[in-house]
């Protein structure tokens, strides 16, 4: 069953239903029980072919300069946002890359409506875009600290839901992956951050603050992803506990949102095709 | 021989007199003589691993948040500036990464100083900044083609070298790479463009009428480069010709420049370091 049916987001989701510890695509079958170790190693090289073939379709993306992909992360607080980025688009010329990262929004930012800092990121003609956290805090952080109620969140609700109309209509495939990890591996990784003298510096106390409401988040997170998915704007539910594998699920979701977009490299001139350079 | 002495650019610097085609790290002796793809892929390896050793570098920047590094790729068409790009940054992390291309100013860009479109693209604390091509180019195309003269290009200099001082003086390492290709390892890249289907699109005719200003462009360069060499802007020369050996080049120059910032990640904090999550 292809990515994109598998992991779309169903009517009604219940993110405590969802098993964050899924690996659907590890075939094992109990005949050649490997060690932990090599189904890692053997899932980082079927990513690496996956990757290698996005990273033909991104040229091709560039070479045409008609359509565009935004790809948005979002997630809890260790899902993996960073590491999804940095193992699938080591491959693709950074040239044709946008990576932007959204974090608590400065005094200018707060200053204006909610989608200013993220306009000017999102992708051109033959870019792909991700979007490492997005306009989706806005309905989270603010929602689950109650900052805004009910009321203004459903207004932000239809003002993404317009302005991912409006990307779309103008030639923008948009794909917003949730990174689903169980509240046991948020555990495992913030203690792991603590342990561990180079990735220390990564650890932020808030992280705490914000684990303590992990039930009010994931509720949040059904609700915008309930409000905001469409056939324009697909959301997929991805289970991210083990991270080869997470990382071959997303690729294989790009490379079949890729392997739609039927791209080919432009036609070649036959006065070009003859011409000698002096 | 470091990379950032034997590569500098000299006081008196004349591009025809610099071989285009020399490959100082390519140790043969004469003794194993090896085809040419075992070349390429023993130059490729030695990449890979300087290109490794940069990315633990970037991580320690990025964990600082204290210095910034601004590497500027300048040369003639096909000179590799694109290619690297993808050869040396493929495996940092995007978002520590900005990548940043000028092409012929818009007409808002042109409306404005020159540095106008430069300035939102420089690197932030953390940050490492790649210019494929830079504000080098408003003292080469405008004054190759005599839309400025010789005392508006002088001031440019200025203008650029005072720009870098500030730059240099808010925390800036300023690494300038030109890319110096022969007039016939182009020609050979331009025709074998024409003639890959795959690469035809890249083509640019007026590709071929900047080629016919060569030796104007080569002049425009030298000056250039004399004109704007600082202490803390640095030029270096590199021989192109070869893209695996340009590419093992930059690597070892830039991987000098890094280890020079004597990075490390913060220290822990023992407080955190006694921390159970849970």
């Amino acid at each position: 069953m292809k990515a994109r049916t598998r992991f779309r987001a169903r009517p009604g989701l219940k993110l405590r239903e969802e098993d964050a510890g899924a690996t659907p695509l590890r075939d094992d079958g109990g005949k050649h029980p490997k060690s932990k170790e090599q189904i890692k190693a053997h899932e980082r090289g079927l990513t690496d072919e996956l990757t290698a073939k996005i990273a033909l379709h991104q040229q091709m993306l560039f070479s045409q300069r008609q359509q565009k992909v935004l790809l948005v992360l979002q997630g809890m607080d260790t899902s993996g946002k960073d590491g999804t980025v940095r193992a699938l688009f080591s491959r693709i010329n950074p040239m044709g890359l946008r990576a932007a990262q959204f974090k608590a929004p400065s005094l200018d930012e707060a200053a204006h409506d909610f989608l200013w800092r993220i306009h000017p990121h999102v992708p051109g003609a033959g870019e792909i875009a991700i979007f490492n956290r997005s306009h989706y805090e806005d309905v989270l952080v603010p929602r689950v600290l109650k900052l805004i109620d009910a009321k203004e969140c459903k207004r932000r609700y239809a003002h993404i839901a317009d302005f991912e109309r409006m990307l779309a209509e103008t030639g923008t495939v948009i794909v917003k992956v949730f990174l689903h990890i169980s509240k046991e591996e948020q555990r495992a990784r913030l203690q792991a951050r603590l342990d561990d003298p180079e990735k220390q510096w990564k650890f932020d106390e808030n992280d705490l603050v914000q684990r303590k409401r992990w039930d009010d988040y994931q509720d949040a997170y059904e609700r915008a992803i309930a409000a905001t998915d469409a056939e324009h704007a697909p959301w997929y539910v991805i289970p991210a506990d083990s991270k080869t594998h997470r990382n071959l699920l997303i690729a294989s979701l790009l490379l079949e949102v890729m392997e739609d977009l039927a791209l080919r490299f432009p036609d070649t001139d036959p006065r070009l095709s003859k011409l000698k350079v002096e």
